[in-house]
């Protein structure tokens, strides 16, 4: 579990894009946008008598967008899903932690159908407007009785987004959620939202949940678009493990309820709302990413000057993927032979001699060659719980950041046991 | 460290191969064939008093060919030795441990160029005809002073593969080496290996060193084919940590002194020769991932029925670098799921209802439905020093065999105290 400050944050407080402003609100999250409502139950899928069922309930049908999971074994509720979003709107999603559904075959697929009827009866919508969402061990049944029991349990209410924030953590020790007020050319809405961790967490979606909502509205063409953009700056900028899961989804639902004109690519307005989304979703990645299993330290890793984008994405993902980085971060052992390794078998075109690497403030490589430097000053910033580390490969103008995590021997214990 | 029972290898113990017979040799090493001498000294690169400079050396002029990391930074001795390697021919080879002389400029090319003109002096050859290699920490300089000291102390012998198999161990807790005897045709040869893990392991070479040797008369063409066949099916098969070094070399020595007509390709020599060079390298890699950094078990994970041998050599790679499959098996955790996760974001095509899973003997996935299993029976499997996984893709008739090691707290503890 890392701590961040809210320090670090301060630079986001207040954003100004163009005419926007845009302002984290405090103990924001899901349910902080206008007219929806969330709730969740202990319904006894985990084995400790924690919160595993729950609900994000619309007052008004969305438009909705979501990103899947690239791995080819998709578990059921991620099918499910999948083929009820071709219509582009939704108005609930039911979700569990504990069980993945995965893996589990016309059976998996009967239960996820279930799962959305019996949503769907509790909140009076029909079951095509219902997702489902669901995360832990693979290859299990869902315990469909214990969610028949359950679900009628869950209340819903405008503050439920805290509780839905902890039905759907496994591994997580901390809920993660967060909103943002924007407000532009004389629009008012809110984008909020939550998500989880933290093993099986990977680039290309990462492997997590996020469920995004937003009282803006939005043309559901540009609402793809936004999505997209905002994962890859984010989700899809995060590593824990290099593994990634069959149940991977980020959601997003716009029920208009604040009254804007339709957002439509191009507008001022759309540029707000990218910038927040943006915003929305690297915070929450950065607290994925912090929150890694077994995590004690997030670290940050900016790679400047390359070629393209796409090879600042690739050095920078290579980088904080490493395990043998990750390791000597853990120790605080200054080996940053080890960072100069990664980014050689990135498979971007480096030029040795032109490289500069900065731990923290400190440069460590100058054009290549090591240089000399404080070995405290070094040890200091090794022990900071973020650790920033900044390769400039001097071969362009295009720089990433992606975001990762120390690797324990927690790590190791958690994953070594997750089952038994 | 993983005991690897010789009862295992019975099967390669006598492989008969059209007409040609290849025997393991018992306590066979890198200076088994002909005219090969080694030997090692302590010369103090390493913190405890432990060998760590060596010479290989042999009596007549070798054709030579090796492979080389694919890393982008490449240290200063494989920029030299691959350099020299253009001629085809080489005599020597000196090596150290505990220094990577990589990151390290000009300094580090001159520094390996020392270290090849002190080899040459004291067996009286051209330093063109040495090669080095270096392997331990990225970014140190070579203790020069101890090299010129130690280079002297090092004595050459027909049984100091021995010797030389330890003075290039940095982490591994086990020398590997192993020698052949093959018969074909009424000709006879030798081939014989050394090589080194344990960290920084992963397909493209693994990251490792491998010295080959052989008294057979090899054609080059013919040499450099085998020798990447070879490295194909065993080094590129391998994978510790995902993550590869600038170091990373395999090298061939072929010194003719067996007397045999130069083995061409397409001869019947030539599928002998390459059978039995690709068990030795298949028995050195199987060593590498079985003493990974804190492994205690070996994975073996095959798979079979893949459409190609490209996609079944992907997904075999991607399921044994998986950190949860590794974590899960290094707990004995049950946790199959995980594997069929692995291989379907493996990026090979996969259709979820026709895998079968085999973990040991035992089905515990057919048609991609877990199939009851006696867990106690699974236990058993999970908790031996070698765990073979087993997965039919049933799309096609291609196999291959990926080996590893599972994740223990000890890697963690290892890598985050490497300089410390």
């Amino acid at each position: 579990m890392v701590k961040i400050s809210l320090s670090c944050y301060v630079h986001y407080d207040i954003v100004l894009v163009m005419e926007a402003r845009i302002e984290f609100i405090a103990s924001g999250g899901v349910t902080s946008a206008q007219g929806f409502n969330a709730g969740a139950t202990a319904a006894g899928i985990k084995k400790k008598d924690a919160l595993d069922l729950g609900l994000l309930f619309s007052e008004a049908p969305c438009a909705a967008a979501a990103l899947f999971t690239t791995n080819r074994i998709k578990a059921a509720p991620v099918v499910l899903s999948q083929q009820r979003l071709k219509s582009g709107r939704a108005v609930a999603v039911v979700v569990n932690s504990g069980c993945a559904n995965a893996c589990t075959g016309e059976q998996g697929l009967r239960d996820a159908a279930e799962m959305a009827e019996l949503a769907a009866e509790g909140v009076g919508v029909s079951p095509e407007e219902v997702l489902v969402v669901s995360t832990g061990v693979i290859g299990l049944p869902l315990p469909m009785e214990l969610i028949r029991a359950g679900i009628g349990q869950v209340i819903l209410s405008g503050d439920g987004g805290h509780e839905l924030a902890r039905a759907i953590m496994t591994t997580d020790t901390l809920p993660k959620e967060t909103a943002v007020a924007v407000s532009v050319d004389g629009s008012e809405f809110i984008i909020g939202g939550v998500a989880k961790g933290s093993g099986m967490i990977h680039p290309n979606l990462a492997t997590l949940l996020c469920l995004l909502t937003t009282d803006a509205t939005v043309d559901i063409g540009f609402l793809h678009l936004a999505l997209r953009k905002a994962v890859d700056v984010s989700f899809n900028m995060v590593s824990i493990d290099g593994d990634t899961s069959p149940n991977d989804m980020v959601l997003i639902m716009a029920n208009g309820l604040a009254g804007n004109e339709p957002i439509l690519q191009g507008s001022n307005q759309a540029g707000a709302f990218q910038q927040a989304l943006d915003q929305v979703c690297i915070y929450l990645a950065k607290r994925i990413a912090g929150d890694g299993e077994g995590a004690s330290k997030l670290i940050e890793v900016t790679v400047s000057g390359a070629p393209s984008i796409a090879e600042a994405r690739l050095a920078a993902r290579t980088v904080v993927s490493s395990p043998l980085v990750k390791a000597a971060i853990h120790g605080g052992d200054p080996n940053w032979g080890r960072i100069m390794a990664a980014v050689g078998r990135s498979g971007v075109e480096v030029v040795e001699s032109k490289i500069d690497l900065y731990l923290g403030n400190i440069c460590v490589v100058r054009e290549g060659r090591p240089v000399s430097f404080s070995k405290r000053e070094l040890l200091g910033v090794l022990s900071d719980s973020e650790v920033p580390i900044g390769l400039q490969l001097n071969l362009g103008t295009a720089t990433a950041t992606a975001w990762g995590c120390d690797l324990s021997e927690e790590y190791v214990t958690i994953n070594s046991q997750y089952m038994t």
